[in-house]
């Protein structure tokens, strides 16, 4: 809303005194969170709930103050408890384990219409390329996936080159030694992110050996995000692919 | 006490010999602890109770030797289950669980005439923000909270910008990149304490990216505390605020 | 080249028998090198030579093997001593010593029509952000470079948010505690290209705390590349600027 | 200056458009540093030069701009290469190899009332110690040295232990294992702030087990800079003291 | 047992043939370990038990394996499961949950004539302290304690110099910052064996910063062990205090 | 399987036309995996299952593609609860809970002819020696086990010097300090493979020690595997033993 | 030689009595280096001479000490200025400044039946294949070298699979990532030899990158050893070469 | 001195005022050090000065200021340039240059009557190992110097353990892995210091591997002191041996 637009709003009492401020400052005060509302307007897209070390009466209160601005909502890394919690205020959530990501769509998004690939290298690696692949549909990003494509094998791989390379992004999700987006960088001419996994043991170091891995890549055209950060990878997937 | 005040008091038959050779050497010796009695006298203030590791009885006993001096007493890092065991032994005691301290107040302390700003980066660092603002007040400071105004959103942290330079002394506390200090400290003109947390996930390496961010912050005037220690900088805030 | 032409111009006599075979495999050997003429097919871009650990002479090969097809050459981490040497092979090669970047332009590359951003926290981060300018100018985007705009002084980005508003790609170049990406992710709506620098002393250990302070910024739609990887930054933003 | 300033000697004719422009924005771009006017009236204190990896042209630049402002310039970590050059340009300015320092005084700062201590633990540790009290009395402050008073030896700490008491704020600079800073904050009730430095071999690794130290101390009322940072506890102790 | 006294017991038939072949190899091979026959023989005093990691059946075989020989037995890191299923078969050993240590005496050492000191720095430290203390007593040494007497109140350790001066070996426990044998090495000229123990939080990364704290002390005549290894300690200032 | 066999079955009608392509491309697609079919064929062993992050019914369908094709299958890092899923599919197979390992053999390997040697320094190392015995014994080694022979008691080693000489392949298992291989290195003229373990505490940082031990081992003809890798080496040295 | 022939020779004067007795005890002490003359006969091949922290003097004397025993010499890691005095003394020694191995070869090895494979992934790691290249040459093995073959132009590895394959042991060397024996180890059932090198700038950390990707890699049938350790790996894959 | 004896001589005047007032306080004032008097009756030797990080002259002013007591004079970690300069100003002084150790004795120690072992691991290993020699001899104590004696062949140190065994204390040096320190702490009953050296290269990480597998090592009766730190292990031994 422009300031024009609030003030009227206000006159016209579609709003009361305290959402005027809200909107007028950019941000509602919940005491314990500061809901960022002007955020959409400045990075394209609502604040997401990071649901860690927060209690569900938080989530709630911010998926309510985010509600009354008809904004759908993404909440990240949110445990079972919690999850439950919340379908109970919001029946029309949905809530994956797997991923634990919690979405609740009350406007659904305009369509992309170029494909994000989504290469990941093991089957232990699924819970943050579902994560991904939920993050990338809440967008409105018909998304392309190749589980279970890592190096040792790489005939299965090359088996989907040309599904990749018919996308306009790829995201590539590996865990262990983390070679697999060196791999797919050098077979394609589209950005790659590439996401760490905590998945290993010994010196994989809770997902180090892959981060570093994938930061010291000789392929060109590929950044990293955090380990284990599906959700980050979507989120800026979606940004390349409707630019 | 000064040595003629304990001598005298021994003398006048109000302390027995124990508690007067304790007073003499600056400590009382339980075996398991030596209640530090010289501390107030040295460093302004009482000892407070490292929680962590202890047994609830062994709390107990240095509880009722500070008590015997009237010294109010503060427990950091003290779990549950300890505490609902010393809150039956001193019902006069308040138990946080979010901050997870314990406070016994046995003689209110003399209000500070200025104020310490709070300010924290998400609603996920609360824990360790409300143990800094637990031993503000447990000292008498009064405390300006400004929580979850972090660089995501920046007119979130400019919208308070004048309640915070109103203050003597600034504490920022913040997880994963520990960005909120160099802003902060780019603003105001008073003293920053940092304090970073284990909020985050991946290659925060709990606290540790917030840590280094601190320490290696581009803004001057600034200094940093342990990870997730809430306590010290309160305690290092009380001191500067009370010069 | 397409196979069918290979052989065409064997036939024809344009090309030799060993031009022909490297061809159709995709590779020049110098035995010290495979010089990968397929990369510019597969990934949009040739190859580029890692300056460090060659000889000047391995280098050379390297450059007359691309010249022979015409190919634009960009030499990253080249030092002063071997930059000499093969100016004096090439004189139409540019050598920047700040950046550790030579160049050589056999055909002027497209330009691009959207703009790359370029922003830097401090005067002594310029030789990472100057390699990044120059890859994204050899490859032929027009650049709008923000420098010295660090967190401690806010003023002075705010003051260029529209100028980086309005280009297509953002990179932001950091040392220290690295903050700089998360406060401009958190002001605009483009793909963020972090890149850490280990300008700094004491703990960030050699770029540790600004690449840590990136992976984990509470800013969406920002990726990272390796410390002081100017090139790799320009090649990505390059990419996504041609999207 | 206040806007109506500005215009008004822009009006004037005492200052030019480009001048005024700058004044106007808080920040002079030189292209290569934006010199951050505005400093002094956010923070209390003009911009300090950080001199490593700047070329002594680009540091010129900056002083000659603040020069024009009349503000004292201090450039720190510089090397006596650079150092040299500089003091060609500014006769005026003072140059400490030892804490490669150099500072150019053109008013007087008003002298504190109050002092600051200024405890190192070894001879090795000087380098540091210095720039802090160089940094001090840049700012005005008297400081009380108290050198070589390590812990391996207590009896010379505790033969000073009146001289510091005498002090508002204390700045302990200590390498190897940092004890130093536990062992004085446990004697004094003022804030102090302990600086790490990378004196020591081995399992040092280069200031890390001193700064760690440090962190974890059990002395309350301590906080930590960057190791080897003495300007930036001398800048913060000159805040805390002029409070 | 020396081979002509194995083979004069076989002769006797006071052991079997099998017990003769372990005594001449040195070992008792149980499958899935080698008891150390000879141990006692080499380093002077038998082989001390590690129980984490192994079942209570193998503990078992192994302390039985060792009564054979009536060699007193000290298992070490052992949880209170174990201990409870150990000490139904051998009724006559002690188990302290604190120290997790498991002893049973067969024949009463030899009591030293010296005394060892025992000096540790905080509460929290005790689990660690009583390991060394039990091993001190389980080969007879006379144990001097002073227990919480960190170096936050000096005081409290000064008080008990006299005591740690009568000593012939100083063993100093600590967690966090590590700074109390560096404190204590200086007052004494008798061996220091520093045991830094995993008693913090935050940037103490589990013992980290005491470990270096100690490796890295300014005073001399010092040395370390292991983090938490109390048993390590207690072992060579016996060793030390037999000389 | 050739692709002209694959192509006659597929005639014949003895497979159907998804298995017809499953075998052509080299891979069956079951979403969340593709089982590798041409493994044995590159590799000379079939595909081994990572049980760890998978879901039983994701190993059963694996289990299940693989039996289609008459291969035994080895599933490492198996929980007891997964596997006691698997077991009611599959009564044939066998889990060891102590090397958390699941083997179904449905057509027995061919022996080797030659031994493997299998060194372990403690009884805690146990799980991971045999883990590695298993693997060995899946693909038809003979093994000589030699078992808690650490480097604190020598002779426990050197009595079985000529068991282990006798062996065409070395592996050592060892945690703490992993000294063990340097010392079995100096030994022997085979190749010996290195097995670090997380068995230790403190300084052990979870198997780092003994890694880095393995790593910078002054003996020759040694190699490493990952942390608790029995699979690996176990794998290896069946390989190296086949030659 | 056996003592029989020791003696012999003692007998017959063609050996004195220092070299006698040095011979029974398998070493010469020269009082810096004890050389080891027995190595030969426990591990097939005689002592390398490791040259980085010698004098050229200490190397000299351990060369003659081997020529007495008519050994070829092997020295590692050898700087240009002692290689230089050490061709002196022995002008028949062969010196390659960019492996900095120097080897003196007095009786010809038996040349190896079977073939050792050297892939390398950039031109920057050619030191260290280099220098395992020249020790497989030392013990008489034909090595296949397959160089410049890193994963971002997969096809230039691709085109050496046969001659890969054609090999008995397979070394594999890398730095950055570290992704190349990954991909190897997918495509042989060789035993596979990685070896990281310290070739990368910013995270790789000197090697460590590539040695955490290579330790977690997720191809089985291959080992690791230290970074830039080309002689460990071509010792290995000589030794298992000649099985 | 005592308190009367500093009195009696001051008026006697045989001291000066200055020196009296030194005497009293336990340490002489230099301004940039303040030499520790008290060191040898609380520690039982003079104070050893740290060369690392001090000019000459400072250097040269401590030695003058011990002088004039009498004391022996210890320098460790001194460059050849600074000990140049203080040889012509102690022409009686020697200086070491491979363990960098200056000494000038002017009353010889009085002869300890039992002798150290100081065994090491290759000849790398020299200056570490030559730096405790001449430290326990500085103290006058015998040493029997076993070197060059690593695991890798062991009967280079079996055939000196009797020497090994009739030490009262043993030093053990090592590099790289460090295992030598286990192996002769399984062999002997005598306390056994072990000094990590930063020889090795790769993972040995400047030291980190031996120091992890001193701190890790199985065998009890040995502790650890910082990397490269041969002067503190030659002084702890001494202060054992003295017992």
């Amino acid at each position: 809303m422009t300031t024009r637009e609030i003030l009227e709003q206000l006159q016209a009492g579609t709003i009361d005194l305290e959402s005027a401020l809200s909107e007028l400052q950019g941000f509602e005060d919940l005491g314990h969170s500061r809901v960022d509302l002007a955020r959409e307007a400045r990075n394209g897209a609502p604040e997401v709930i990071y649901g860690e070390g927060k209690t569900s009466e938080q989530i709630r209160e911010i998926m309510q103050s985010m509600a009354k601005r008809e904004q759908n909502t993404l909440v990240t890394r949110l445990d079972t408890e919690n999850a439950k919690a919340l379908c109970q205020t919001f029946p029309d959530a949905d809530y994956c384990p797997q991923a634990r990501v919690l979405t609740r769509i009350l406007a659904k998004p305009v369509p992309a219409t170029t494909q994000v690939a989504l290469v990941c290298a093991g089957t232990s690696d699924l819970p943050v390329a579902e994560e991904a692949r939920l993050t990338l549909e809440f967008y409105g990003n018909p998304v392309a996936t190749v589980y279970d494509a890592g190096v040792a094998g790489l005939h299965r791989l090359l088996a989907s080159v040309e599904t990749i390379r018919a996308c306009r992004v790829v995201i590539v999700v590996a865990g262990m030694e983390g070679a697999l987006p060196s791999v797919v960088g050098g077979l394609v001419d589209a950005p790659v992110i590439a996401v760490p996994t905590s998945v290993g043991y010994g010196s994989s170091f809770e997902g180090l050996s892959a981060l570093l891995g994938m930061l010291n890549s000789c392929a060109s055209g590929l950044s990293v995000v955090n380990i284990d950060n599906g959700f980050g990878a979507g989120f800026l997937a979606n940004r390349i692919n409707r630019l």
